[in-house]
């Protein structure tokens, strides 16, 4: 293998975008393959397509979100190099029955149209093995794609995960549980071209799955770094039994909790230059989510608040976790359930909710989010 | 068939709040049987699962959301009865090489356990017709359950959207434009349980794909009703002028014009009782789409703002566009385009777009989207 012939995604990206797009992604390319310590000559552009020179083995580009599809590739000046090439492939085409040639041209300058390429380069094969054309299912496909003077033939393509580099959209903080849904959530908008800032709320040390989710994430960041925050829960045990004191209040429990976790991510996404807030928040996802209790979570955050799968039903999510890796760690242990009401509100009063929380920080002095941040 | 047997979603839906949801299901699938003026008996529920009993055709389901699946069934008092029924299936069983039966017992006071159940009805079928059982590829897939004292046969299961019941979330109210995204994002909330208020600023009157695209979405509301609003952008066209009349102003036309919306969006939301505003956001979908510009857009909002595309590529918007039939709509006509600066704002600061928001609104003496909300 001579080369990676790398497809890039976003079919609406075009002008001075695209190629922002495509610095960027090359840039993560590089640093995911220096991480992996495989060599290259070079990472480079040409007519929409991206190409690793010589690499010292196929990465697994799947890691590195933009890339659509990937072929590891062999590079021939002309059309007799590429035919002496597949004449050669005894590998690949003895004992099969059947191929198929998929030509492409990205410039009009080589005087053979693509059918045309196909058409001869497939004669090549017929007529040095006993194998029939079969344009529907071919047993062996190959591809063979004429760009900026070469030839590149391939016989695998590699699904990547599409989307944006990881970096080019900027920072957000992505509050992390070890549930299913928050990884995903932070995936997504990793593969929105996201750099993440994981902020996790530790109640439980004994049960730690963050460390394995975060690593599992950083592994789709190319290379280009994440960030984790830990904050320890017990430092605001004052709060919950602020908030348990009351029936009527610890009633609000999640609903003040999960407003504080957001004040939290807020005021380290404005220390950390990031620009916005992810959850994993479906809604009705359980019986507390509903649309009452997220406005009175989020009241008077001054960042936006981002739920990738707000509209998602469940099976959706877990099928994402599953095949990126996080569904495994999340659904090993569970953590200590919190200290609910028996009958959590399910429709916050957003009147009621702000007095609630006004209560609360009057009674323990400070705001929670701020001792919790300060002391980390 | 005597009834239909439906199958409902949401795995982790449990105790009172799956009470809720069959209940608003079953009452949402009354409401689409009398739209579409099909006769039944009756909507019941037995065991985890809904019955439409007696209906006078099969109705198409997948238009009401929240179920997973559904089958066209008959009803028998006892397993003889099923035995006689599947052996009376010549249409079914002749010419068919395979079969299997797949048995289920939803309460255990049934002698028979479901393989059993399976064997006993199977070798009816095998008795009767020269057909060979397959449990992998079966030719023909026949349902046996067992439910609450009777037996419910089936041939076919139909596939739903799965989801909640529209509704049962509450009133949201969706910024819809004539493009792909926004009717997506409304049919990913509606399919989270949410009641939809349609917004839509018309700029291009001889072109107007939205009533088109509201009927479509409707369609999914089960008679439950949404609601739609139009508004006249030509009524602020002073807004616009004022905007142009200084180019830096003008390079921020996007965001002012998109925060503008929202406002809109959120006045209505809190006139009609509705919890939240939803948008097509896809993060850096478009050039323009980007983290800055995101938040200078919402700032200042009161209303939570839901963007269930915000991690999703174009191509898997265009896919759930295309299945639910709005895709072909919204790339019908293209609008006129807006009088965009020629290099708009990729990267809005937040403290310039709060000062041109200031300006134009000076200028123009009036709040934009209290004029354009008040004149309708």
């Amino acid at each position: 293998m001579d080369i990676i012939l790398i497809r890039l995604g976003e079919i609406s990206l075009k002008g001075a975008n695209r190629g922002r797009f495509e610095d960027a992604l090359k840039e993560n390319i590089r640093n995911f393959l220096k991480k992996e310590g495989i060599n290259f000559f070079g990472v480079r552009s040409a007519s929409g397509r991206i190409f690793i020179d010589r690499p010292s083995r196929v990465p697994n580009l799947s890691k590195v979100l933009g890339i659509v599809s990937y072929s590891p590739a062999w590079e021939f000046v002309d059309i007799e190099e590429v035919k002496d090439f597949l004449r050669s492939r005894e590998d690949i085409f003895k004992g099969a029955r059947s191929f198929r040639i998929t030509a492409s041209r990205a410039d009009k300058s080589y005087p053979l149209a693509s059918p045309q390429i196909a058409k001869e380069v497939g004669t090549a094969v017929t007529g040095n093995f006993p194998i029939a054309v079969n344009l529907k299912e071919p047993e062996v496909n190959v591809g063979v794609e004429y760009i900026e003077g070469s030839f590149y033939v391939y016989f695998e393509t590699i699904k990547g995960w599409g989307g944006l580099p990881v970096g080019i959209s900027g920072k957000l903080v992505v509050l992390i549980s070890g549930g299913i849904d928050s990884p995903v959530a932070a995936f997504l908008m990793m593969k929105r071209g996201a750099r993440i800032i994981f902020l996790h709320f530790r109640r439980d040390p004994e049960i730690d799955k963050i460390p394995e989710l975060y690593k599992i994430l950083s592994s789709y960041a190319a290379g280009i770094g994440s960030e984790l925050v830990v904050l320890d829960m017990k430092k605001i045990n004052d709060f919950y039994e602020k908030i348990m004191e009351d029936p009527r209040i610890h009633r609000y429990m999640c609903v003040l909790c999960k407003h504080m976790m957001l004040k939290a991510a807020e005021s380290l996404a404005l220390k950390k230059g990031a620009m916005g807030i992810v959850t994993g928040d479906s809604l009705a996802q359980v019986a507390s989510q509903t649309l009452e209790n997220l406005k009175a979570q989020r009241y008077g955050l001054r960042l936006p608040v981002y739920s990738p799968l707000i509209g998602m039903d469940k099976v959706e999510i877990m099928k994402i976790a599953r095949s990126i890796g996080t569904y495994e760690v999340s659904i090993k242990h569970r953590e200590i359930p919190c200290p609910l009401h028996r009958h959590p509100t399910t429709k916050a009063d957003l009147e009621t909710f702000f007095r609630y929380n006004e209560t609360v920080i009057k009674k323990l002095g400070y705001k929670p989010w701020e001792k919790i941040l300060k002391e980390h």
